[in-house]
């Protein structure tokens, strides 16, 4: 079997990261990882007349990119494994329409980085597919208008919300002989901790964190710190308090080599309460900052955990709490495979 | 590679349906297919107070069923792969709250059945997964509400409309050494003929299954002949009608082992103009009455083609076309793999 313990797929053959590009909107390109970004927008409608054109525009430049930095055409590309947070993924698949790549949608909400790799992960190493692009993307603006108020209404934020990312990570995954593996990975199941307050999405997606974290380390028999990083997408700062603190209570420690792509991609004077969250969060810091580091072996062996929350408007209306899921990927430079 | 041609997947271990089960709404119960449905609900609403809540638990109550007929528990199941046309996936991603079953959401419109087939198959044809749930869920009353208009206002279904089935269908995929196989697998590109007519579903959805058709007989390098059943999910009379004008204009002749699920699914009596639609059209049917011809010998070799469209209500107030896909699914009787 190609799988240890119950939830962790493995990766013999060692799939490899032979291209990558992130985009990100201009707010995005004032935070902490200004200087890690392939692209940063001037204007986050990219000439666009609605919000929604401008998210698939956002995602179709990103794959676009992550295509040419993996040195191929679109048509070399076997498969595109994409998913967003629109209605019907609609941003994935008008973009798939554009690029004319083969395509299968997926829906994991902020997790979708996670599970677009383990998906194309699985065609590389089982040998299905020569070239797979994975990829997601968000838009602050037409997530803020499906999910919550429109922006015109100008609502106040509570204390405990996080900033949708306007961005997008593309990665394509091959069969080669060098460059960063993708080595395992762990499927979530549900989790649903009763949290039915949509203003808090870390605290509701935490306990998911938790429990793909701690299922991850028991398949592998491995302790956190067999990772220089251990990287969850959107938690933001309270979610990420949360998380330490259940894995504090099973007696593990969670230390400097755990960080958040949500409590790290604004500065502090950006006011953005909790964070960034979006599935373009932990996608566009993914294919910048973390690829680099593990190409520059700053980095040698990083756990990447995207959690989403599977909710809609309209189950939280008809009184639903918040299930939520995390799907895990192993990265390793090249010297660690 | 375990692939032939551009886009179909080669399943070499041949992974067996080892359990399946179809639930449908009592319109559907009195249907063409009413003596081979697993279920017949009497009433749609599944006794839950709104028809999302209703939809979710059809699709758990077709998941249990197809575990239970695979003589296994869901604590053995390794993965569920499912989505359906809610807004976000939210029956899929409640369904799998409740079953508590690692989960990878998925989004292909009415071709999710296909593509959940497809991930499974590779799953277990890639020694991830021991055991595997594919399945998918559509809902007459929340399909409505959600694309077109609340069924309160009694709103005129015009001649090209299709009526969205009530149903589900669920597979178990595993290694075994007996019982019908999943053999390979076509991936669809998105389709869009320019198609803007929000009620021809099936005028839209046929240049998907047309392209993804002959994608996968010049892949295979077979004739149409070579199946004894092809089957579209829910292409309806029209779309049916354009697939097969599609094929003669390349010269293939689609004879009498085309079919569609969407065209047979109800008694011409019944009222519903170009036949049903919705994810759970080709599931129910293929889950039911397929499987069960596969089982007995009448049938050799199928070709599933299900077909979705990618549109969101938002897409069409925003002045776009109809982007469609179609993968397709080779199933093959135990004698004949």
């Amino acid at each position: 079997m190609n799988r240890q313990g119950k939830s962790t797929l493995v990766f013999n053959s060692k799939p490899r990261v032979i291209g990558n590009y992130s985009v990100v909107g201009p707010k995005e390109g004032r935070g902490n990882f200004a200087q890690y970004f392939d692209r940063i927008l001037e204007d986050d409608t990219l000439g666009q007349p609605t919000y929604e054109k401008a998210e698939c525009k956002l995602l179709e430049l990103c794959i676009d990119g992550a295509i040419s930095n993996a040195k191929l055409k679109p048509s070399q590309i076997d498969c595109m494994v994409a998913g967003d947070l629109m209605n019907q993924i609609t941003s994935s698949s008008f973009a798939a329409r554009s690029l004319n790549i083969p395509y299968l949608g997926v829906f994991g909400a902020c997790s979708t980085m996670a599970e677009s790799l383990m998906v194309g992960a699985t065609l590389i190493d089982g040998k299905y597919a020569n070239n797979v692009v994975c990829a997601t993307v968000s838009h602050f603006s037409s997530a803020e208008k499906q999910f919550r108020y429109p922006l015109e209404l100008g609502t106040q934020r509570p204390p405990t919300s996080q900033w949708t990312t306007t961005g997008s990570g593309a990665t394509v995954l091959a069969q080669n002989s060098s460059g960063v593996a993708i080595t395992s990975a762990t499927i979530g199941k549900v989790a649903d901790w009763n949290v039915t307050d949509v203003n808090n999405m870390g605290g509701a997606m935490a306990p998911a964190a938790f429990e793909t974290l701690w299922q991850h380390l028991n398949d592998l028999s491995i302790e956190p710190d067999y990772y220089d990083l251990i990287l969850t997408g959107d938690l933001g700062k309270l979610g990420s308090e949360v998380l330490i603190d259940l894995m504090e209570n099973k007696g593990v420690h969670l230390g400097a080599n755990y960080s958040d792509c949500g409590q790290m991609m604004f500065k502090n004077t950006q006011k953005v309460f909790m964070g960034a969250s979006g599935c373009g969060c932990g996608a566009s810091v993914l294919n910048s900052y973390v690829l680099q580091r593990l190409k520059n072996r700053t980095l040698k062996r990083v756990l990447f955990i995207a959690t989403g929350a599977l909710l809609s408007p309209l189950t939280c209306q008809q009184g639903e709490s918040i299930p939520c899921i995390a799907h895990a990927v192993v990265l390793k430079g090249e010297n660690y495979v």
